[in-house]
């Protein structure tokens, strides 16, 4: 791609309580108390929102890993606000940015996750989304009144299912469904209001849905899967999709296959935006921005670090020596596409242990700059113009100032680079990404059926 | 009991889109967009809150009945919020008034119900309110992939394990068990973070929660079944009972027979808070009152108030005449309480079916008061004075009217006879209803487990 881009970058903000460092919590300019403060977590949403962010990003895992409750007790993530009840109490008291939680296919039923992201995509006037994801680990499992965890086709079986009738229920009311007629007694039209019927392998769904219609038609679908099944199922159905690229030449891979998937589904490229995470540390110099990555390297707990390492690679490490280089692993059933970029970096870089966890624990397998304001716009640009993103779901390393400081430093020079916004384009996060609305397709009436 | 209450009357408000008449949407004077506008409920929540009520509750059923779309379709109450989602949503945007809302055990998994209302309990500083309830419609079963209901008596076995469940995740993390030490890394204390291992009948859920503790330890349990097993279950775990009673005497009668019930479970009395429905419509006269009732009794479409009988009674009933008195009804499988009270009221009036509806079409089996402010205080008075109320669950024909002029003319009443409070007693749920707070059990930590 030579010639210059006729779109904006997108730009998502990942939020995790105390910041994306593990140690983030710990610095002392951080705020640490959004596990359980809400009006913390609300004013770094309001920052982004300043900052003309497509999105705000909320990860989950549903449970505590028992086998490390001694590591986890170093970090901030382990006691949080549940995602969609986060979610919705800030479209109360956000206006603008966008609004995307994780919420699993695998220990979940359809219609509850329909009905609960359709609400809040009509309390945010349509700035809703929902990163569809599968568990892969035990931890959540124990919590579900069943033995073991899916295998990993079986997930991905699951999750397709559930896409399709999440979607199907978000089509069940017709856009002008509504009358709310006083005169007549009409609030609604049934011939309007669609069950769905659906009867699958694994779901059986009637319907219809009893929420209506967003501004945005229905909520945007995320996802952030990058093996091959996870691919083909972000192709099939993703708007947005997430990923965790390291450096430049993995991201244009990722990008090039993942949108040569979406022809096959009957999809342009235009209506998928892949936004690769992006870690910044920002500093008036280089040298400034690796002091202040250092500082924060200080804080980390060799357990926690481990434990970090353990959970990305969804296996036991304790048996190997922290100062060698990583032993060869055999491949498993976790979230695959992750943990290859992790071994191919421990590999390539020939780390030990204690590196890799020191360099998982920053950035999570995700791009990491250290640079000044026009170092990480440099790095921005290069990868939206050359075809490796859409976008990027920005990781601050600790909150409040990782965000203040791209906020402030780069979002002026993307601007006037004339890469990103300088106000919103459109009501509705689907308008601000740049995606199509998604026309209710023509089905039997609930009346008639 | 002669002598007067040292407590006062406790308010909750029954909030359902249009109002709680089903015509009340069609009143010009009636906001009607509360299904999908969440600024207009926002702005009920914070009347009821300037009038110090101590909850806003919210009803649910999870999903809409096919065979009766067209009388539905004439009703407000086909597409709304879904409740947990709603709620968070009020907790950001007001800061005194508790929220409750109803979440069934028949279709949910415990450590996602436990999970979302931490969630904002936490949000709301110790606001939160859960209104346990089984699922008895056939609609409900057709949208969660099995292929019918349970009966009356396994929805009540599953529903106290589940209760058990949730209560034993909200005692996962001892109150003091958030460290956040930045100088020694520590967020938590694994020591006073539990297991709860539970293995029972029906669920298998480890635990911990990962979600800590609120200011009010963990959220008001609500309760609205009224047959035999319901009350038995409220009297084991309910901090708050919702009931309808038609008249004062129904009311002694339930208060009188679910306090006796506390004992067998260890309870005390003022343990739990009995708040009967009431209905009120208030006019500066009585007859202009009662003119009030009559405008909106116009507005019922025949179809909805028959759809709306049949749906609180669980049985079809469009093979008996409308304009005959109601014949004898079996016994079946509903929500037996209630259905009890309607079917009573019906043979000691003796009401024809249409009658009947247009009676339940008002006021659904509650006690309705059509009068001047100090006719609805009197009546309040003699129920809470009398033994046959603790509060009541305030059901306003008509929003925001029905609610504007309780607050602005019977609450000052009320106010000056010393029945109500003057200000919130206190910052949290718990706090204003006057409940114990709910100490954690000694348990082994999750680190030694």
């Amino acid at each position: 791609m030579t010639e210059k881009r006729k779109d904006k970058i997108r730009l998502g903000l990942f939020y995790w309580p105390g910041g994306n460092h593990v140690a983030g919590w710990r610095h002392p300019r951080a705020e640490d108390d959004g596990t359980f403060n809400f009006r913390t977590v609300a004013n770094i949403a309001r920052t982004a929102e300043r900052g003309l962010f497509d999105l705000f990003f909320l990860a989950d895992i549903v449970g505590l890993r028992p086998e490390q409750i001694e590591a986890q007790s170093m970090a901030a993530r382990s006691s949080y606000l549940e995602p969609l009840t986060l979610l919705s109490a800030l479209a109360a008291v956000t206006d603008r940015i966008g609004l995307v939680a994780t919420a699993t296919t695998t220990y979940n039923e359809p219609y509850h996750l329909a009905r609960k992201f359709a609400s809040i995509d009509l309390i945010s006037n349509g700035r809703a989304g929902w990163n569809l994801v599968t568990s892969h680990n035990q931890a959540e499992a124990a919590n579900f009144s069943v033995q073991s965890h899916m295998a990993h086709a079986d997930r991905y079986a699951r999750a397709r299912e559930f896409a399709e009738v999440v979607k199907g229920l978000w089509n069940s009311w017709d856009d002008d469904a509504l009358l709310r007629d006083k005169v007549s007694g009409r609030y609604f039209d049934p011939e309007k209001v669609h069950f769905l019927n659906h009867e699958g392998e694994l779901f059986k769904v009637r319907g219809p849905l009893n929420v209506s219609r967003s501004p945005q038609g229905h909520p945007v679908i995320v996802q952030a899967g990058s093996s091959g099944p996870g691919r083909d199922l972000a192709a099939e159905t993703a708007e947005v999709v997430f990923t965790a690229a390291e450096n430049y030449e993995q991201g244009r891979a990722f990008y090039a296959d993942t949108k040569a998937r979406l022809p096959r589904f009957g999809r342009a490229e235009s209506h998928m935006a892949i936004m690769p995470g992006l870690y910044p540390v920002i500093g008036g110099t280089e040298a400034e921005a690796r002091a202040k990555l250092a500082e924060l390297q200080e804080m980390v707990n060799p357990a926690t670090g481990l434990f970090l390492l353990q959970h990305l690679l969804g296996r036991d490490l304790s048996m190997y020596p922290l100062d060698e280089p990583l032993p060869g692993l055999p491949a498993h059933d976790g979230a695959q596409g992750r943990t290859e970029v992790i071994l191919r970096t421990a590999r390539e870089k020939n780390l030990t242990l204690r590196q890799l966890y020191q360099e998982v624990a920053v950035a999570r397998g995700h791009n990491m700059i250290c640079g000044t304001p026009e170092q990480v716009a440099d790095e921005m640009e290069k990868w939206f113009i050359g075809g490796a993103a859409d976008g990027f779901n920005l990781l601050p390393p600790c909150f409040p100032w990782g965000l203040d400081d791209f906020v402030d430093q780069v979002v002026p020079v993307l601007q006037r680079r004339g890469l990103y916004r300088t106000e919103y384009e459109g009501e509705t996060l689907r308008e601000n990404l740049g995606l199509p609305y998604p026309e209710v397709p023509h089905r039997q009436s609930a009346k008639s059926a």
